[in-house]
């Protein structure tokens, strides 16, 4: 097979670490803020991680501080790392698959065991394709609206239209306006479709493609689609409503909308909480006991294979399973009728606990590198980095650059950890030629 | 088998649960504090439970508060609260053992398949020995320390000595002075036996009597065991040299002290951590990149069947082993050359991710009932009320009715629920008649 077949996991870093170096210097040329200075190293480079990595994270004033052609190499950037997430990680999970022997739904031949480089090329190919009609047409759907209802001359509107197009299928959540969307958020031409741009993107191909195939029969679908599915329609649903209950006589968010737009406002911002990145409200002015709920729905984040980061849907719910089989007494843990590997199982437990060490050391280490920052913006900072999820408290441009360096290495560790580490768990396995005799300790 | 064998597992709720409600009854009475009036019931009832649940945590300064019969009755229902930990655990555990066919360590003769209710009494008959005759050493000490070097009359000295002894091996974490062991922190002959009480009724009996029994051959330890034994060191010596660098010279906590004098703080500091519950240096003013860390080493907690709470060092260790086996790739989890039995793995998932949900969902709660208090003061409070670890930013005190009862629940969910629930998800096993059919669902 092709040596792209043959090393993906490998590919994925190198790749992801070279766009954001080469995004970096271009950054830093005068030419992209217009001003006759070099921006500095950190900025820039901070910068760049955050769009290849799709996470949102400014430590600038985006619209102000770049000018057009700085704002084109970050929409640039964005679209190669969400094009690259998706290629990735679907070449991953063809590699994954097939040496594991599994079944394998993205291709529809796959009911053969051997697939071939004509296979996979026509899949990377569609995917590329899907990506750029549904950025299309949510691109036609803003500048129109743009043009037609705002005083946005065509060409404007049409590179806002485009710009936020890119930022809302990528899950970019890079915005042209200083507030973010919130200027927009009772508009609903503008908010659904880039929400609904969002949610696609941050489902992933692997789910989105045997939901759509396999529409007439979801009891059908594969384990991994069903907690994908299943899950997401579940948080969206609980955070609307907890959002809805939390925020609607808080005037400085939803207190002061009528109540369609309260709905609409709720809805996106929901839908951006786990990785869309944008702020259709003042996330700074939320009651803050929702800081942990959005800080528990960042760490949770979208569908595998996404552009959504997080240790992923499918891995929370489970986990949600495994706990509720133990609960019972079940020996097997089961999903609708299909029992769930232990290969499985033991995966889902590294990549959770995995993430909680790595959150709980990057915000130890941001307290250490600042003075006086509370800990839960800490923590709402890094989780939102490793999540690529891209909301802030605001704090990302108060670090001194060692606190940003802190949150680029989340962003790329959580952004490659993410493609990488579970397939990487899912093919490493060593087989031993004796066993140890059992032991069953008494834990807890 | 003698009833009390039959259903370990509902008797210890019901036993807690009524032992702190005469306690709040008894600690409502004038009587308790020599006022004319009758202390308020959440204030009884915080005491009560705090005191039952081995916590610590304080909702009034406990010296000056309470009086001597008031103090009695706190250190009655520590002395109550720890033997019953210890007689549960260890009941409970020889039912599971002896359910699940698996070998019993703690009964010499349970080699042989059967143990009769002459074995069990002997057991709990030692184990209350053993545990007065810690806490009767430690009170000697303390008294002749405390007689003979201080301007303490006997009488008094012996009450002091008493009281924290019983504190120390039930890890307790009450403490006779208002800013905890802070004056005491210099004197060896003080912090070192109430350090090594706290120690040893942290560890528990079945981990203490094998390393007891088998000392001659650590590689003989049940895995349990080593997980314990091994484990409890390694955060021991990590914490003391960790608090030792970070405290180094900060003047609020080891900064003025001679050079052994901050070993020995930190030593005990560090040794109560987990669960004592004492303050040997001022919580408050430790550096706050600290905070992530103690509240980290509350929620691991001690042993399993000790006085101590949080998910117990030997789940937190054996996750740990579960995702290196995953990382290596190895098929089998394995703890020095014994294999872990999946039930066991899935058990310590379970007991991990309850408790961080219990956290989670404690924390937001006192967010919500209260306002502006600052969220990792609430995340620590929670944490050690969970963990009945005891220590304290202050903010428990501060706290209104609401907030204080939710304390009290997590301090009594905290304590029964890491007594029973590692044993009811062992026992608490069906049968399936068939099984679904197999999928590995790619997850991360
Ligand atoms: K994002
Ligand atoms: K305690």
């Amino acid at each position: 097979m092709h040596w792209l077949m043959q090393r993906p996991v490998r590919l994925v870093p190198i790749g992801f670490g070279t766009t954001i170096l080469i995004g970096t210097l271009v950054l830093m040329l005068p030419w992209a803020t217009g001003q006759q200075r070099h921006t500095p190293f950190v900025t820039a480079f901070f910068t760049a991680a955050s769009a290849v990595s799709v996470t949102g994270l400014a430590v600038v004033d985006t619209p102000n501080y770049w000018n057009d052609f700085g704002l084109v190499v970050i929409t640039v950037l964005t679209q190669v790392g969400g094009l690259g997430i998706l290629a990735g990680a679907t070449l991953i999970i063809l590699v994954v698959s097939h040496r594991l022997g599994l079944r394998n739904r993205l291709l529809v031949q796959a009911e053969t065991a051997e697939f071939g480089l004509g296979d996979v090329r026509r899949l990377l190919f569609r995917i590329a394709a899907i990506s750029l009609a549904v950025e299309a047409t949510i691109a036609v759907i803003l500048t129109l609206r743009l043009w037609v209802r705002y005083d946005y001359a065509f060409g404007e509107a049409l590179w806002a239209g485009v710009f936020h197009a890119v930022q809302a299928f990528n899950n970019g959540g890079f915005a042209l306006y200083t507030d973010g969307l919130i200027g927009l958020s009772s508009d609903a031409w503008l908010i659904l479709p880039m929400a609904f741009g969002a949610l696609i993107g941050g489902l992933g191909f692997p789910a989105l493609f045997e939901a759509i195939r396999g529409w007439r029969h979801p009891a059908g679908w594969s384990v991994a689609t069903k907690l994908t599915l299943w899950g997401s329609a579940t948080l969206l649903i609980a955070g609307f409503l907890a959002l809805l209950a939390a925020e609607w006589s808080n005037p400085y968010t939803l207190g002061i909308r009528p109540w369609p737009d309260k709905l609409l406002a709720a809805f996106a911002q929901n839908a951006f909480f786990r990785t869309g990145g944008f702020n259709v409200i003042n996330i700074e002015a939320l009651g803050e006991e929702g800081i942990p709920v959005i800080i528990a729905l960042m760490f949770i984040g979208g569908g595998s294979a996404s552009t959504a980061g997080g240790i992923k849907v499918s891995t929370f719910f489970l986990l949600a399973f495994v706990i509720w089989a133990e609960l019972r007494g079940e020996p097997d843990v089961t999903v609708r009728h299909r029992r769930v590997a232990t290969a499985s199982q033991r995966q889902a437990v590294t990549v959770a606990l995995l993430g909680v060490a790595l959150v709980v050391a990057g915000t130890v280490t941001l307290i250490l590198l600042t003075e006086g920052v509370p800990h839960h913006f800490a923590l709402f900072e890094v989780t939102s980095a490793f999540s690529t999820a891209g909301l802030s408290l605001g704090l990302a441009r108060d670090l001194p650059a060692s606190g940003q360096i802190v949150l680029i290495a989340l962003m790329y560790i959580g952004r490659v950890g993410s493609l990488t580490l579970g397939s990487a768990l899912a093919l490493n396995t060593r087989r031993r030629l004796y066993r140890y005799p059992e032991e069953q300790p008494l834990v807890g």
